[in-house]
């Protein structure tokens, strides 16, 4: 259990109250005990500060007259909290060791410290740099190159010709660089279209559970460097994801789209292919993208639930809404009041 | 092939027939043949019982006069064909053995008659109760602790620290445990936050196939008992879903979102963070949750499908939405008929 | 490097230029360098053709005249880049051997060069034709039968009793034969209702990577000859998809359900239980389909994502319509233009 003033030391934030005071544990405002430490981040949880059990709390200086304990001190207390979880880390850890039970080609080429665990499969041609992990059963196809600190874990897939940077994580049952979904319609049927690029993902790339990222026709699928993703996304065959952007569960990119640096795209968003957005755009949750986002802001579509049978009415009049809209402007039009309606009518 | 009185005296039904008539498999109305066995669940499938081939038909027993032939009387059917299901179960049974060509560390706790399939991988401080099947290459991460009779199938992956009750089901290729998507946004880039916590599944839990389950930041992911889960549902980090809720494939529950027991959400759900979900609500298909919802009832959102063009008309009109009711009320106001209009109008 | 007489040969087609120039790889018309092929495969893209940097490409004979290089002339460019494709095709090769290190049980049947990668895992009662392919760590279950020159991608599962024909890909970590989501509600909770059927995939059948299939409960699921299926969708028990059809990415199917031949459906179709959808029916991307469709055409639902502000109303505005229309009708009995409003108005 580090002491408070080791945190403080290990953080470089500003301690109050007892450096010697032993923390077992981080916890949120409201589950935190006695020998726990937690935190403060935003201003409307403040009132939280009087309930909460926790020894320490990790807050902004301009409320430290709202906590009379051992506090630590921080401009950005999230990003604190954050540095701190790495402090408390209760992950396994690799072992640094190739597994005798793994399944690992000749002519594989290491860097130093590299661990391989039982049942992973390593193909021919591949590079791993220092300090890669490939998690048990884990499948490392042909020619992929993985860069250090990389963790791929248990599960995952990696076809043949993938190109993965730094210290990025792979999460279980992954699948990068399956074949893009492309066919062409002949006569007698689909004609498989051969996917021949690859995947590129750079370098603090995230990428979540059972998400899907394929590999490029004629151009590379790419991810850019510290860009986040969730789980159960899918990232559609040439598609490019910019620099420090997070697509959160279940989104979908289509092929060839291009999604900009810093957007942060929600839950279960379904974009079309071959779109371009913009840099910092915001879309909310299953949100329907079916053209370029040209200006960075917030964006979101949808229509929120309501009760069922007040919903059905909703729904049925949706469909009548272009009718409606032109019986407004005859009634205007009777009344002389005769607006531009915008859109035909 | 069991006799039909057998099955009766094993469901406790009444029987009406031939109780040595012998039952060959289940079958639905429309393609049951003559030795099988059939049921009717609701009274709108009461005429298709004049034409199915069926040898016998489980049905309640008010509706005894439309059926001449061998039957079993049920008041629930539906329950009783359920149960029926099992006596006719064709999937293979495990080995009751571990194969000597799965992974397992030394010092994992094993109850009775345990099974660990070939290429599956067990870490280390796991503790597998009696008749846990662990099945082909799936992994149990370090510290797991499975309850008894629980099914891990094949390509499964739970990670460290994960407690899962008895009698459940985790369907091939899910991914229970993988890291919660939380980071805090630092100057240079996202900053990874550590998920210190775990999941708990509870007794008598169904997990479907690709479906993920992540392990809380500070707080246990939950599953209460008897929750069941379909395919590639996400459920995030620190959401609880409550006693005997049903979710069904692609429904998306980001974090920290508590959701009561007995509800029902149907596929591709989205529910946003953060947000409590009463007892017994029921959410339609791809219902956008982005609030609270706090009485019980029937809930759903969205839109239905339209002939292209005339959805195209609809959805530009749905843009034009807050413009079309200011100019009813303007229309109103010259008629004199002013009307409060609910929102800001 | 393949010359293009050769190429003009191989594919059918006619060779304007230089028989002996030698083509490295297919590219686009924006990536091309001056040993690749490309191809315009519509009109629109004709005036892109001005700066490629290709040395051949591929375009229909009507628009020889904009491209003085090298050129191949099809009627149907694309379906001749399809066919390119396989010629340029960089994907590992079976190799045609049984590894030692997999898991096969006694008594397999065999074709004619069968692959079967490492830590695979293949049940007993399998029967795998010639030429199947096997990736590491997949897993076949019992008495499952696979057609010839089908390939099952690393980390795919596929349960006990299941039928693929030929030619099939089912990419890494797809889930085809789980259980469906069967249950009955008891009294004291979920009641399973044990999935006695199983799945049958004709020939020519491609599944995506992480996309789960079902198995039936008392009938088949069952996906016809020629059929494309993309990532993450799930095909509940029951369903069947038609001949041809296609379904792209995260698009989900609830059980029962049966699509017709030459469908496309989009990313994030959701369809509910029990419908029937026609032949040659498109679906929108994000589509929510409730309903049985009976007349082929392309359908599709949704509203367009709006800056934030903006859809916030449109939203609210959403759950007045059935009153906005109310009101409507009401001015128009006050106009004297009484129309019929077409719903209850």
């Amino acid at each position: 259990m580090p002491a408070l003033g080791t945190l403080a030391a290990a953080l470089e934030l500003e301690l109050k109250g007892d450096p010697d005071f032993e923390i077992a544990s981080l916890a949120t405002l409201e589950s935190a005990t006695a020998d726990n430490l937690t935190f403060v981040s935003e201003k409307k949880h403040l009132a939280k500060l009087s309930k909460t059990l926790a020894g320490a709390v990790i807050l902004h200086p301009d409320w430290s007259e709202q906590w009379p304990g051992n506090a630590l001190f921080s401009e950005t207390p999230y990003i604190a909290y954050a540095k701190a979880s790495v402090i408390f880390d209760n992950h396994p850890v690799a072992s640094g060791s190739i597994d005798t039970r793994a399944f690992v080609a000749e002519g594989v080429e290491y860097g130093a410290g590299v661990t391989i665990d039982a049942g992973a499969c390593v193909e021919s041609g591949v590079t791993l740099g220092d300090r890669v992990w490939i998690g048990a059963g884990a499948y490392i196809g042909h020619d992929t190159v993985i860069g250090e600190d990389t963790v791929i874990k248990p599960g995952a897939v990696i076809c043949h010709g993938v190109i993965i940077g730094a210290r990025c994580t792979v999460h279980p049952n992954a699948t990068i660089g399956a074949d893009g979904f492309g066919f062409a319609p002949g006569p007698n049927g689909w004609i498989k279209i051969e996917q021949l690029a690859g995947v590129v993902l750079g370098d603090d790339v995230q990428i979540g559970a059972n998400t899907t990222i394929d590999r490029g026709a004629l151009e590379d699928t790419v991810v850019e460097d510290g860009a986040i993703i969730d789980n159960l996304v899918q990232i559609g065959h040439g598609a490019r994801v910019g620099s420090r952007t997070a697509i959160a569960a279940q989104a979908g990119i289509s092929g060839s789209t291009r999604i900009g640096a810093r957007c942060i795209i929600a839950g279960q968003v379904g974009m079309a292919g071959h779109l371009t957005i913009a840099d910092d755009v915001h879309i909310g949750g299953q949100g329907r993208v079916a053209s370029s986002v040209t200006e960075a802001g917030h964006y979101s579509s949808g229509t929120p639930i309501q009760p069922l049978r007040a919903w059905l009415r909703s729904a049925s009049r949706f469909t009548q809404l272009d009718q409606m809209a032109r019986r407004i402007a005859e009634l205007e039009k009777l009344a002389g009041l005769d607006k531009k309606d915008g859109e035909g009518a």
